[in-house]
């Protein structure tokens, strides 16, 4: 992003909507080609998730919603690998420079990154002729090699899990309409999990007790299942699931209790944003406690175990649940 | 961008197409959800620029030339900002995993990524039923407080451009039919500008170089003659430049002489990725001497001047040329 005089429309677009809120110094007003990021001995830790308007989010979703997870689902990412946020850059391209949707859309951004003190650093601005699409690059710090990977799982350990799993699932699938819309009739629940998929909340509280806990961890973004199928995966481990032990809503316990949706269509869902990580038996309750005063509930859903096979979902009777789908891809 | 197994349809073409290519450690095989960074003491340079098919590229143009196209319009920042690339992420909206298209496209960024030492350290693959759009952000380094800006131009100075200016606008004059198409008869003269549009060659070479003796720089993507108008913007002065000065190739220069082109489309035209700076006139000798021995011809095409007014341009004979567009804009 850049601007000068006279401004044309996409520098007078920058200028107008996100100058305002890039008060970082590393971002030079968006004046400039780039920014600059000052490391201070730290590791700087680098994530890019983009979102697609049809894909990711709904053409009707409200503007500061999208900006608020296109921001947040990153945040998530940074949260997981035990990265303090640094501030983030933006590809935005637009059909249109439309101030009844760009304003919010900045406006929410501005709040996001004040909240989460990840500043705008810089961006760019495209036209499309197609789909909104919002693609942010963000920076994070740990101390030199302190990144939290995938890869650190091991036999033995406990496998653990933030707040809620499959809200965001249902929200979607009340947007939809169909049968989940038509059993959701309590309005706080609907608007509860209706915005947990519109609005993400990324648990960055949790960074730094998973960079003192977790031997591996990483956000759930795609559904639980095929997640933590991916950290197996790459740790070279499997785990055994207990379903009944995985956390979920009041709202999303009702609907399955009454034969809606079945836990292991939750449990696929994407865009649930919690952190999924694993550690050893004897640091769980030392873990659980830091959450705590954190403010954030985890909860302990199952055991890595050696292996190569995915992992498997044990139900509450002891029978193992297979999953005809472990998680949304794109192709 | 990360993959574990059983892969999905994203995470194989991940492991398929850019695992290959991400070779770097921080990449992490592309198994995890961030890379990381290590600065070495030095600040990071961070620039983000994305291309859209129809907009940036066509959709005809082959998928090794869009790949070097995506990359180097980054790496052109870079090197106008004095900064050493250390790496990018990439993000990539694709309708589907067209083999055919992705396969020349992975090949051709691994070399850009060789070639200008540059490696992929991560990205996101995302669908979208709309156009192709391939967003890159890229790291620089630089030593800590050496960014160059394009705040630092100041009254008495030269200005300074590499490279020759309007061969891509001709180029995508020429793919695009009409009068340029039906003048460049010469078909090696068609093939060198066709090639400038499609694949930029950034001045990474003048990085040093330009780190020790500019005051102020900018990459041209947009134009001449509205970049340098933004530089002077961001500097708070203004220019008077010598339009016969301005580097052009042989074949611009033919078909400017023969009248097919005016001068003044060809510096508001965008694409050149050359790059644009400001150095004290006493400096302008040691610095030409330093781009020759990097084997990158430099021009004095003007003087930095005090005024808030926009740059003038002059002609041979003296008389200031009026231009009706200053740069591309995408609103």
């Amino acid at each position: 992003m850049a601007s000068g005089k006279p401004a044309s429309g996409e520098d007078s677009l920058i200028a107008r909507y996100f100058r305002p809120i890039a008060t970082d110094p590393g971002a030079f007003r968006l004046d400039d080609d780039a920014a600059a990021l000052k490391p201070n001995g730290d590791d700087i830790v680098v994530t890019t998730d983009a979102i697609v308007e049809g894909v990711h989010f709904l053409p009707d979703d409200p503007p500061d919603t999208v900006a608020r997870k296109a921001l947040r689902v990153n945040l998530s990412d940074l949260a997981a690998k035990g990265a303090t946020p640094a501030g983030y850059v933006l590809t935005l391209a637009l059909r249109s420079a439309d101030e009844a949707w760009l304003q919010p859309f900045a406006a929410a951004l501005g709040e996001d990154a004040a909240q989460f003190s990840c500043p705008l650093l810089g961006g760019d601005t495209v036209s499309t002729p197609g789909p909104l699409m919002i693609s942010v690059t963000a920076f994070g710090r740990v101390p030199p090699g302190k990144m939290v990977h995938r890869s650190g799982a091991k036999p033995g350990e406990r496998v653990m899990v933030t707040g809620t799993i499959g809200d965001a699932a249902l929200g979607l699938a009340i947007l939809g309409g169909g049968k989940v819309h038509a059993a959701a009739t309590d309005m706080a629940a609907r608007e509860a999990l209706v915005g947990r998929y519109r609005v993400p909340q990324p648990r960055v509280r949790m960074t730094e007790i998973v960079r003192d806990y977790a031997s591996a961890a990483m956000d759930v973004s795609d559904g639980l299942a095929g997640d933590l199928t991916k950290l197996c995966g790459v740790s070279g481990v499997s785990a055994v699931i207990d379903m009944a032990s995985i956390p979920l809503s009041h709202a999303a316990r009702d609907l399955v209790s009454r034969g809606v949706v079945g836990l292991e269509t939750l449990i696929a869902g994407g865009d649930d944003y919690e952190i999924l990580c694993t550690l050893p038996e004897d640091r769980v309750e030392a873990f659980a406690a830091a959450a705590q005063r954190a403010g954030v509930a985890v909860s302990s859903i199952g055991a890595v175990v050696a292996g190569d096979l995915g992992p498997r979902f044990i139900d509450g009777q002891g029978r193992e649940i297979m999953l005809e789908r472990l998680s949304y891809s794109h192709f």
